[in-house]
This record gives C-alpha cells, structure tokens and sequence, in this order.
C-alpha cells in the first residue's frame, strides 16, 4: 500500500479481490443456511451467510489474515499489534500464526477470560491496560515503538475492510440473484467493506445495517449528517459497542445504506429464534440483522436478502434469555 | 416392494440409490463441517456430517421421505401412520405434506408439548395413548384398521433404513478418503442404514456405533450374541432409548459395527465441545458420537473419520450443562 493512501481508505473492489486470494489458503469458506420456518416468520427469502463458522468463529479472520498477509517480510518480522478484548484479538493472533509471526493483543483490564485464554492458545501475547481508549491506544503506541510491530486497527484499517469484504464476494458468488444485504454496524469494518464490494458488484443491491437501540451512533450521525461521538455504549450486544469509525461512516453514506436500529430484547429474541430453528450458535450481536428483517418488513418483503451472521463465540454459562 | 420381502429386510445399496433420488426434491444436502480444535481435542480428522440442519432438525426425515414417496398413489391416498413422540413423527408430517397426504402420528401422554406443537403446524393429526408400548401399537393398529393409512415405523422398515443410509452415500460422495465412520444406535434405522450402504460402497470401512450405557442393549446384544430385550433405559439422551430391531441388530453383526458405550456425563461434556467449537446446535443423542471418538481414541487416530450429528431439536430452556 503506497504511503499516498491513508491507511484508512475504503478498498476498492480489486484490493477485495486480492484480499480474497490472500486469505483463501487460510479461511473456510463459510456456508450458507436456510430454513423454511424463518423464511416464513419473516415473510421473505433468507440466506444466512454463517461467519460464526469461520475460523476462530467470527468474521474476524478475514480482515485480520488479510492484513497479516500484506505486509512485507520486513514487516511480518516484526508482527503486528492490535487493541481488542474481543474477536479481532483472536483473529489476529490466529491470522499471525498462520504466517509465523508474533502477534500482540492490547486488553483492557476486565475482558472476559475466555477470550484471553483464546487469544494465548493461538499463540498470541497479552498486554494489559487499564480499560479506557486513552489507556489503549497509548499501550498500542507502547508496544509498537518497542517491537516495531505494525498496528493493525480493527476496523477502520483499508486491509481489515478489504478481508472482511470478502463476506459479499463469497456471499454473492455463492448465491445469485440476491436482492439485499444485512450486516451489523458496530466500528464499521464490515458494514463499509460489504456496502463497497456489493455495490463494486451489482450498484442495485439494497443495503441494510442492523445496530443495537443502545449503541446508535451510526444511525444518528446518519441523520444528523455528521459523526455523533457522545453515544455511551449500553447495549447487551458486546460487539457492536465501537464508535463507527470516520471513513466507514463515509462508506455508509455514500453507498445509502440503511440503517435499522434494534432494541436488545429484540435482539435476544431473534437470537434465540436463529439457535431454534437454523440450529446455530451464534452470539447476541449476530442476530440483529435478523431483528431487523423481522422489525421492518416491508424493506424486505418479496426480495432475496442475505444475512450476514458474525460470529459464535459464546459463553454456553451465560446465555440471554 | 414385493410382498415377498419382509417389510424389515435390511435395504440394498440399490434401494438406497434409489432413496436418495426419491428424496433429493425434498430433503436437505446437508453441510460436512470441520473444526482444528475438535481434531486436536480427538488426536485425527474429524468430518461430522450435520443432520441438525436436515429438514425438521433430523435425519429421521430422509427415511420418512422415502417411504412416503415410496407409497403407490391409491396407498398414499389413504395416508401413513406412525408412532413416536419425537423427531420421527414430525418428520413423517413434514414428508406427509410434500405429498400433500394425511400424516396420523401416535404420541403417549406426557410427550413434550413443543414436539407436538411442531408435529401439528406440518399439518399431521395426533393420536393421544398412554405412554406404553402396547397401547402405542394398540393406537396405530386402530387407526390403520380406521382410515387404512400404511404404518411406517421409526426404524425397523426397508424404506425408512433405505432413506437412513442415504446419509452414508451423500457423507462419502461429499468427503472422498473416509476410513471410519460413527452414528449413534437407538432402534438402528440409521445405524444399519449406514452400515449396508458404507459397506456396499466400500467394504473396508471401519463401523462405530455409539450408545448410551443407561440404554446399551445393542452392545449387550452384540456380545450375548442374541437380542437382549430387558435393558430399562436410563439416559439423558431421549432419541436413543428404543430397543435396537431384530434385522437392524442383524445388520450390525453382518457388518462388525464395533459399538462404543458413553455415559450420559461424556455425552453431555461432547456435545457442550461440539456447541461451543463446531457452533452447531445438536441434540444430547447426536453428541454420542463425539463422546465415543473423545472416549476410544486407539480405534480412531490416524484415521479419517465421519461423524453423524443425527439432529438439533433441543429445548433451550432446559440445557443439561
């Protein structure tokens, strides 16, 4: 990537064709599921794209292995670093190992255990920080002038758009004639890396975003035209708390999607239905795209619309209903 | 089918060839998933085979299928009747209606309201009994005499163990190379299924049945050398406490099924690895087969192994961990 482009850039649809390339030795291709009894429910035609069985169990993965993989060996010697408590820790240390490099996870005090178990058990090494951005962001620093890591950001990072982008090629290569895309907005990576690949694609795609009632700074720096930074986080969906990043909030405006905001209890719901009937274990943030078929029908009545089902990893101890 | 063959005997690859044809406008392709950390966790190469995501949540729907489908026109008129109080039932209501033909399902008192619920919304008619053996057949013998509906029991039926092995031909067409493969055995409608068709394609297979030990009469049987019929069972997992049938125990000896008993405590901690790894939603019955590989590695290592995971009609509210 020349140092001309800000490495915040929206990708273009060659730089996902590439991403695709890059991670195909290490990604799965991840399954598409149907079920009659939602189709029904919803009055509709879905197909649920099913990154919670990507590796490490969530879309996660493919930014990060794309990332990995587009550095230089100079670079890639000296590993990358990222702030996460969550599943872009994971997929970094996992996308690091599959290139034999180290990978070093910034967490903030208090992050689940499990996570941190995880991120250990894929070869990762933790740094711990007190549980504010401020505190984050300075550890990051700390440990990239230490190691000359090179920070890959979790979502507002051209490469992490770019993998995760690769969600719609698949999708749309796998099932044709798709009228609409549903994926959830928490920083942006997804949202901004699909909405570019789709309409790259096929400019007719309606585009929609799924986002928690309590963490709705996408919806209304949308309507208020700007970005919106006063949001404080209360929602039980523990992926999509980020802020959405500048550029991703530019990719939502520019390629018109809409976003739909849902309450957690209608989340949970959908949750539960997705586990009951499409037999899947996928975690709260996940099913707000389905929330969101299911609270505004008539955006989706009589189209074709994939759903893009984020991850799946879960504590089985702690379950919301 | 000819009068002169027992409505019992065990099918030939022929007829599961045939099943498979009979079915494919209906059922499910059902996906083969993997994961890295249940392989290292069993020490070899695990491919499960997810039924959980067949039509109405279990394979019992392939054998259903065929054997409505298998019905002459003025047979299907008067409909197909069965007994059982689980996945069987709903499955014969769902194929009844691909056909648009009555589906008559005796279910003892006391079954689970939900699985009745889903019985009725496939648009098949319930027949309350007491919850014993005698009064089920007792019930169907009515109902048949009544409406000269054809009964198409759970497993111990030509078309139903024919549709069963499906399973195996589509398993071993998905995944070139397998050496062993493990279902679990209830009735043996799928076990023997699996075994006549696995074997017909490729004798060399290795065979593993697993089973409950608080229902372990196939294994008794198999080492007494004749059909042990005064097991009671006592099992957490609710699909497999039927006695295994004559010819399907029959076909377990003819094929050397080497069957492995698992405790309800490996079943429950297998199938909470297969929720949390494999992401899919399977019932107690279907982890069986996991437990069994976790519990045997000797028989399994180096080799590549299928795995059925036979459904995923769970009730959320009532998890066993």
């Amino acid at each position: 990537m020349s140092d001309a482009v800000p490495m915040d850039a929206l990708p273009t649809l060659a730089q996902v064709r590439d991403a695709a390339a890059r991670i195909a030795p290490h990604a799965v291709v991840t399954p598409v599921l149907r079920s009659a009894v939602l189709d029904a429910l919803a009055g509709t035609e879905l197909h649920f794209k099913c990154e919670n069985l990507q590796r490490g169990g969530a879309f996660k993965f493919r930014g990060a292995c794309n990332a990995v993989w587009s550095l230089t060996d100079e670079e890639a010697a000296r590993g990358a670093v990222t702030h996460s408590s969550g599943n872009h820790g994971n997929a970094l240390a996992l996308a690091a190992a599959t290139r034999g490099i180290p990978a070093h996870v910034v967490v903030p005090e208090g992050a689940v255990q499990a996570k941190l178990d995880a991120i250990v058990r894929a070869g990762g090494t933790l740094h711990r920080c007190a549980p504010s951005q401020a505190a984050r962001e300075a550890m990051c620093a700390e440990v990239q002038a230490r190691t000359g890591a090179v920070l890959v950001h979790p979502y507002a990072d051209t490469r992490v758009m770019a993998g995760q982008g690769t969600v719609a090629l698949e999708l749309l290569g796998q099932v044709p004639g798709l009228d609409a895309l549903v994926t959830p907005v928490g920083g942006g990576g997804l949202a901004a890396g699909v909405a570019t690949t789709a309409h790259g694609i096929d400019p007719s795609l309606g585009l929609f975003g799924a986002e928690p009632q309590g963490a709705d700074d996408a919806a209304r720096s949308l309507r208020a035209g700007e970005r919106v930074t006063d949001v404080v986080p209360d929602t039980v969906c523990d992926g999509l708390r980020a802020l959405v990043g500048l550029r991703n909030l530019g990719a939502l405006r520019e390629h018109r999607v809409d976003v739909v905001t849902v309450s957690d209890a209608e989340t949970v719901a959908a949750m539960r239905l997705l586990w009951q009937e499409l037999k899947q274990v996928v975690e709260v943030s996940s099913a707000t795209v389905f929330a969101a078929v299911l609270k505004e029908p008539a955006h989706f009545a009589g189209r074709r619309v994939g759903l893009v089902l984020t991850g799946g990893n879960v504590d089985l101890d702690a379950l919301p209903w």
